[in-house]
């Protein structure tokens, strides 16, 4: 970035291919995803979760997760972030190069024994068999483990979350060597009032810097209004994901996560500086079209384009 | 309603009837507009607008106001609002039994212009003439006139629209009869920014009593985002699309006024109460399929449904 720009106010993870390919059935190649890495870091990305290391059993398409992450690697200026369920993922990940890695811990406890069958006792000691390989890396690489809190806004199976839990288990991953925790909508039920609710409390207990910062599906049609209310609250990182790929694996036709250039346009129209740039943004769905053509793109911004948007909006905001 | 129940926060109107079908090439039937409408009362919806009185050649589907009217007025307890782009169209909706008649007038000359053919001083001449009509109605049907500020937010012909201009336009519309404004962002380009600025600024020149309500489209997926803004503004009323009906007449696919469902779900998951049974109200989605098999129904909460929402969201959001 040149010296004569300013850094944006607020940071947007690309988390398109890990949380977005994960679920579907379609495999992108490994030629699409780099490209799409790519494009994305060209467009203004500054971080992006590229892959899972997930038993290619379970998930036959992050089996390339290591050569992806190499790649993302050599891309200048790009934080690399990898999803790990476990210490041996983590490891993988970090051997791999991986900048941060992500390891989710559901708050319920139902999901979480669905999700990665563990107590939060076992998830506890992963998080600190992951916490030894991480400090077991070279100090250049600054290497960091962020824990994502799913289900903190509520869960499909045990219902409601308290907000006490979220609490509990954030304070017990931080204790264990987590750099930070996230709280994730991971299911899309959540809302403006219990989001501000959410970090308000969070930021009490732990301060900012402990704070990862936002996941929300857009389940019902509330991402951007929810990622909104989480801006209001103070959080300046959010996870998007390219044509809000993904979905929900209980709902079929479901939108996944916020939509990242659904989210970057509103942002910017509110004069939130993102450091990303639209069009190439946009451009980027080429690839998921090219390299996923039985899979559904959603986002809004992409049906009509940005002819009028920078004209009207922008300016119109600004008297 | 009964003696126990608390009036609702806020008020939901329902404009798909309006909105939503101009648009489309389909026509509904009128049967299935009056089980819509109905249906729809029967949900809990308080106000809708059921048709616009505009020629029959321009807008073939809307040839069944009057009867649409007449059979809205016997709905016991529904405010029966419609359209008129100028007096004649005013007088027949009157004539049919509107409680309140909305005429569009464009903030943007150029739009007024493309819309409805008329300079802002001869929409203001039709405005007049329309209050005229108003004043001869019998005092107990309490008729009311209401001027939509179209492209309040923004303009598809001029771009950006000066909050100077929407101030002008609105004191012109208030000082020639009319009961109210509302603020109407046509194209869909507004953000919560200037949502909030807009409305300070209503309400600080005219008060809230002047002020009708809220006109979104979800052009670029942010109008529940827009929608939340208004009511962080002090806005109590909400024009919203069954299924999202609707779209914008300059971009096909685009999505068109906020999803009244997906509306409704957030705001009682954040406490706001809105007197309406989300169950009830999915339903009305059936009458719109049967009537408009080839159209697309939008909305994320009908993807997922109900089951997981109520036991989830809400209680979380309680804690």
């Amino acid at each position: 970035m040149p010296a004569t720009q300013t850094k944006p106010a607020i940071t947007i993870v690309e988390v398109g291919p890990r949380d977005g390919l994960q679920i579907l059935k379609s495999i992108l190649p490994t030629a699409y995803k780099t490209r799409w890495i790519a494009a994305a870091a060209a467009a203004g990305l500054r971080e992006i979760e590229v892959c899972s290391f997930v038993p290619v059993a379970v998930v036959p398409g992050m089996a390339d997760a290591a050569d992806v992450v190499r790649f993302a690697r050599t891309v200048p200026g790009l934080t690399t972030t990898a999803l790990a369920p476990n210490a041996k993922g983590a490891q993988a990940a970090f051997a791999a190069g991986a900048h941060r890695v992500s390891m989710p811990i559901s708050v319920s406890i139902a999901h979480n024994l669905a999700n990665v069958r563990k107590t939060h006792e076992q998830s506890i000691d992963e998080l600190r068999r992951a916490v030894d390989v991480r400090n077991g890396q070279p100090k250049s690489d600054n290497a960091e483990i962020e824990i994502g809190l799913s289900t903190a806004f509520g869960c499909s199976i045990a219902g409601a979350v308290p907000l006490a839990d979220v609490l509990t288990l954030a304070e017990k991953c931080l204790a264990a060597g987590a750099d930070r925790v996230t709280p994730a909508d991971t299911i899309g039920i959540g809302n403006p009032v219990q989001v501000k609710r959410m970090y308000a409390a969070l930021f009490k207990e732990f301060g900012t810097s402990k704070i990862g910062g936002s996941h929300f599906h857009d389940t019902r049609g509330q991402g951007i209004a929810n990622a909104l209310a989480a801006l209001e609250a103070g959080v300046t990182s959010f996870d998007t994901s390219l044509a809000g790929l993904g979905g929900c694996p209980f709902a079929p036709g479901a939108s996944g996560n916020v939509c990242t250039e659904d989210l970057v346009w509103i942002l910017e129209e509110m004069g939130v500086t993102t450091g990303i740039d639209l069009a190439k943004l946009l451009a980027c769905r080429d690839i998921l079209r090219d390299g996923l053509p039985q899979e559904k793109l959603s986002g809004h911004l992409a049906e009509v384009g940005l002819a009028r948007t920078q004209s009207g909006g922008r300016v119109a905001a600004a008297r």
